[in-house]
């Protein structure tokens, strides 16, 4: 006889393909995973809450959307040290519904396809976890990855004078998310961005290599909006930065809404969930950032200071200090 | 400016002792943890939830055991596999009475001292984690522990004909829930079984050696109960087991209880969060296996079979198959 635990930790498991990493020795069954690694290289370890109703909407985000960002969420941390993912933990709390009832069953293997499919992607292998019954879902990944030994890139060797850059368009999963709440999908433009917040992709093939030719002095991924992340890069490196509104990649806003400008601006410098790369190269390596990237733009948006303020320069010649204004959870 | 959220991290880390372990390269602050296996060791991965109402209740118990178990429990997984931990990832959700009010802080500082109390007795830095805001309290906690490379003790290693082993008592920290449930605190026995429901200690030093002696052919940590966790074993083994009734560590009762014999024997059986060691050993090296390790009793309690099935021999010869009566969040 099974228990019913143990038949859901089955049905998990036969989700994601078999073991295609050799590194992970161990996987899903055990008390434990074992995962070996290489030698010269360093082991990366971060984890992300994704949970109902603070980080997304059952009723409004497919099922298969919510496991592949539970996964990419998590990935982008690797990708934001120069690494790459080599396993995941999956800590799962499901209400009776989702494993008692057909319907939900049909929701849980969705969710766990779209979570196999990011796995599949991003390389990183089911490696174990831990199951519970709770009235709402709830998701934690621990993310296991792995980095040249001394090639990581911290958030905390941003030098004076170093350029300032972000991959991508900033902005766009916010915009993404408004789509979804409105629940209207019309033009191909709206396809772009919705893609942008369902199914983020983490930077993983420009963090690594700039973390393997030594270009970046500093790096973090954008995950709460650039005004609350550029600070905590600067500050964990003992400096301050100064960025060029004009020169922010700001996300497209439909022409018939008001204030486009401005609009596209406060989303570019304080909304969430883009999974942008945020980082630092010394001036005279910042002629080898290239500004596509494999098909992804890359912008310089403004320069470390010695002064640890943090200022946003207008076209106009004005500066502002720039607060921050991107999601955090804990705000009163 | 500081976000909240920031000096919650802030907060957290501070209650931390300095990382005083040299394979945790990078710890709290960055976008991820960096570790640095030795040669020769595997890494262990373990996770573990840790949630208000299903694991834990706040106004029963006190926040330094709530802090203390949740790591404690998920390093009992180390344990299982003879392992050491080394470092750990603390995701917390907390609602906002905890961090926007003294009382609230209050809680929260004992909770990390109990937490931290624990990372010391136990040799495991914080390395990171993942905080947001939640009307309930969620724990989740990733566990990364070292293992000398091929010594991890797997489920599945049992083999027809060895012995049965269990350490310590089964059911008292059951008879601990009772008490907290009730709150009443009376003879000096109530002591021991409360603390081993509210500070509960892996067995690391067993597990270890067991695991280095290469004695143990299997194991596994008893967290949800030995009928439901004795079935894993055999299932990972593709094996079955007889253990005997008479020869189960059952715990002492109160004189004044109805049926104390029988209650004694179904807690021990069907109880979970013991956190004690099931193994099993060849039989030609049970000699090997004291009954008493640095004051921890070590009990045989049965035999694995070839015959898949679990049966349970009582005293009067008879025997009947073990049903899965443990912990289980999805039984219906």
């Amino acid at each position: 006889m099974q228990a019913a635990e143990d038949k859901l930790v089955a049905r998990i498991a036969k989700a994601f393909a078999p073991k295609h990493l050799s590194r992970l020795t161990l996987g899903v069954g055990d008390d434990a995973a074992l995962f070996t690694a290489r030698p010269g290289f360093q082991t990366i370890l971060t984890c992300d809450w994704f949970l109902e109703g603070t980080h997304f909407l059952p009723g409004k985000h497919p099922a298969d959307s919510i496991g592949w960002k539970a996964l990419a969420r998590a990935v982008s941390d690797v990708a934001a040290m120069g690494g790459q993912p080599k396993c995941f933990l999956l800590s799962l709390a499901l209400p009776k519904r989702l494993t008692g009832t057909p319907k939900g069953l049909a929701w849980l293997d969705d969710f766990l396809a779209g979570m196999s499919r990011a796995a599949r992607r991003f390389h990183c292998a089911l490696a174990g976890g831990d199951t519970t019954q709770r009235p709402e879902i709830l998701i934690n990944i621990t993310v296991v990855g792995e980095v040249s030994t001394g090639r990581a890139v911290l958030r905390s060797g941003a030098r004076p004078g170093d350029l300032i850059f972000v991959s991508g368009t900033l902005g766009e999963a916010d915009l993404g998310l408004e789509l979804v709440r409105r629940k209207k999908r019309t033009a191909r433009h709206d396809a772009r961005i919705l893609q942008k917040h369902l199914y983020p992709q983490p930077r993983l093939a420009l963090g690594a290599w700039l973390a393997n030719h030594n270009l970046a002095t500093s790096m973090m991924d954008l995950s709460d909006g650039l005004s609350s992340d550029l600070p905590r890069l600067c500050a964990a490196s003992g400096v301050g930065g100064r960025i060029d509104a004009a020169d922010i990649p700001t996300p497209k806003i439909p022409e018939t809404a008001p204030n486009r400008r401005f609009d596209s601006l406060m989303r570019a410098l304080n909304s969430g969930d883009d999974y942008e790369l945020l980082f630092t190269v010394r001036e005279n390596n910042a002629h080898r950032i290239p500004r596509s990237f494999k098909g992804l733009k890359v912008t310089p948006i403004g320069e470390i200071t010695r002064d640890r303020k943090i200022i946003l320069q207008q076209p106009d010649g004005t500066s502002q200090p720039l607060l921050p204004r991107g999601w955090d959870p804990f705000r009163k």
